[in-house]
């Protein structure tokens, strides 16, 4: 997660909503770090733990990530939740829980809707304040005016 | 959805999962033609919708697809339908009905859950039994042990 924190810092420092993603292996080895890059890849989809996938997913050379493990600083939303399940992703791990935006413990509740085919293991909640407070800064800022 | 159509046996044609898409400006212009490629990318999120949205919006240098039309040869699934909540989407158009997999008229029906931050226009079952012909015809294939 302090990988996925200091990715999500430098998105914020790039003008992007702080939220960094790591992946990790079935032997714990890291395979991707990504941050946020909806705004410089003008790519609404870009979401760090999207594209982390994206990355490790192609280093394996397989659709699939069986056993493998994404940390992200902030609940997936509906979106990246779904794609966790076409990866076959094997454990997710998130930080700050997001009532709003949030497809894991809220909203479609993506991994708990009968006829999901894939429900990854989920421990929500770490390192949840500094998760928090990094998106709390940048959102402030925004309001006052200043980049990141 | 003539070029949708055409995607998705291309698509077939690469061993893919038969489904292409069209992304049309707000003038009627082909931004976008793509067809699955989650078997030849390794990656379980390529989708022809997402890839095909995600190639639209580079081109128009923005993350949104504002007054943009996504034409789709099946219902989307839940992580495309939530991607074109991100993405802004106009208008979405598509032809089979996706029971198992769709998240649109099916599943978590993305765009009319509460608090859904955009919901496009959908138009479903255009060209319905091509669409699908061309899903039973692969699938078929594939228990035939033939490629696509």
């Amino acid at each position: 997660m302090a990988r996925a924190l200091a990715a999500a810092e430098e998105a914020a420092a790039r003008g992007e909503v702080p939220v960094g993603a790591v992946v990790l292996g079935p032997d714990g080895d890291v395979l991707a770090v990504q941050g946020n890059e909806v705004e410089c890849a003008s790519d609404a989809s870009a979401h760090a733990e999207l594209l982390a996938m994206r990355t490790a997913a192609s280093r394996l050379g397989s659709p699939r990530l069986a056993d493998c493990t994404v940390v992200v600083t902030l609940e997936p939303c509906p979106m990246c939740a779904a794609a966790m399940v076409h990866f076959r992703v094997g454990r997710v791990i998130f930080g700050a829980y997001d009532p709003k935006g949030g497809g894991v413990d809220h909203g479609p509740r993506v991994f708990e809707r009968p006829g999901c085919l894939h429900r990854p293991e989920v421990i929500g909640g770490v390192r949840e304040r500094e998760s928090a407070a990094l998106l709390r800064g940048f959102f402030k800022g925004l309001r006052q005016g200043r980049p990141g």
